[in-house]
């Protein structure tokens, strides 16, 4: 209880705060609880179920998490998965399987986008065993079933790896739910397409004293020299480098006979 | 060759055989190259590249790719990156860092897009060290700079966790993508990394000998010349235009006393 209403508080004053619950059920490799805690808290969540893991606390644990030994010690240990998903108001289980489920499948976007529509409730992410999934009675506890699309040949994906991608969704639907988040900041230190030209001009200079050009045909190379220059939108330190560089080569050739 | 001849190849029959490598540099846990490969394959891609592997071949990359055996026998091992970058036409590098490549960042889901449009060039994503990333040199290596998004009190990824979460991505755009192919033309124009690497190598040949270079700092200004050319994404017929005027101007300074 005082997870969830942690979760709500924290939820208000920072956006990554989600009440977003991951269960695993039944995870037979301590190495794969670490890695899932790590991924975990790099995408901002914290509430880690454990149902009947076969070892837990383990070294193997604490190794892959990396540094989020708080998730591990904070994890809560279930022996159904019922008792886990006891205060969830939205179960989304994960499920490598397509058939029988086609009314409530989603991929993992769909599912960080509900996710990221159900602020204030509480929601469990529910993985199941490492080498055969959730059972058909316990996706039947799921609201959604959430599959990671793979390759037809080579499906199934490493548990931590599962959890690592549905919860990086979530963590971006997040920021793109969280006002004020610009994906990229303005670009104000972009070259004037004046100062661009300046230095082209100083550049076709140097090179028509140094008869680079063909006499015949100089627009062509000149028009190919620009459009390599404009492909690489150049900062105005940049056009100081460059006609520092060409200023440099005419004084070299300044003193050749 | 070979590897990158079947992917165009086959980019024809399957949409998701894609031209893109995965470049693994200086891994140190050989599990991390196995959940690596696992990942790969969960989402359709095979070329996989090891630039100085601390440890590989290994038993603990055998248990973590789980079946994707395929891919590590199929691995190139390298001793530079430059190596294992030499017929890439655009190379992506994963970088935790946001400060100083604010012009080249992009997200996962940017970086997706972007390889999926680029269906017949050759792509190379770049993945650093577990414990320290790529390094500013490797960086400057790169035409776009891949972050992902993260808690910003708890930062660092798992390496294979990174690179599930991008091939996810990837394997994602591709589907979106598929079956209207690619939304660009391909660029089969493209200059390889080498072509543009000896380019560059050329101009600085040029420019240390006409002491352009403060001997003090000579790297600052030659990764800043890196990035023009870089963002240029240049064509071979350009490399050649721009090797061209560095041998007319090497060519005319001969003549200098």
């Amino acid at each position: 209880v005082n997870a969830w209403f942690c979760w709500l508080f924290l939820g208000r004053i920072r956006f990554m705060s989600l009440s977003c619950r991951i269960v695993l059920v039944s995870p037979s490799h301590p190495g794969n609880i670490g890695a899932v805690a790590r991924a975990m808290k790099n995408m901002g969540l914290s509430d880690l179920a454990l149902v009947n893991p076969a070892v837990f606390p383990d070294h193997q644990a604490t190794v892959r998490a990396s540094g989020a030994d708080d998730i591990l010690a904070q994890a809560q240990v279930y022996t159904t998965l019922p008792e886990a998903l006891a205060e969830a108001q939205w179960v989304l289980g994960a499920s490598a399987r397509l058939r029988d489920l086609s009314q409530t499948l989603i991929d993992p976007k769909q599912c960080a986008e509900f996710v990221a529509q159900q602020a204030g409730s509480k929601v469990a992410l529910v993985f199941g065993r490492e080498s055969s999934g959730l059972t058909n009675e316990e996706l039947s506890l799921c609201h959604y079933h959430v599959h990671i699309p793979t390759a037809p040949d080579f499906a199934s994906l490493n548990l931590a790896a599962a959890v690592q991608v549905i919860v990086y969704e979530i963590f971006m639907a997040q920021r793109k739910a969280a006002p004020g988040q610009a994906s990229q900041a303005p670009r104000t230190d972009l070259a004037s397409a004046s100062a661009v030209s300046g230095f082209l001009t100083h550049l076709n200079e140097l090179l028509a004293a140094i008869n680079y050009f063909d006499p015949a045909h100089p627009r062509g190379l000149k028009q190919r020299l620009r459009r390599i220059f404009l492909k690489a939108s150049l900062e105005q330190t940049e056009v100081n480098i460059l006609r520092g560089m060409v200023r440099k080569i005419e004084r070299v050739l300044g003193k050749a006979p």
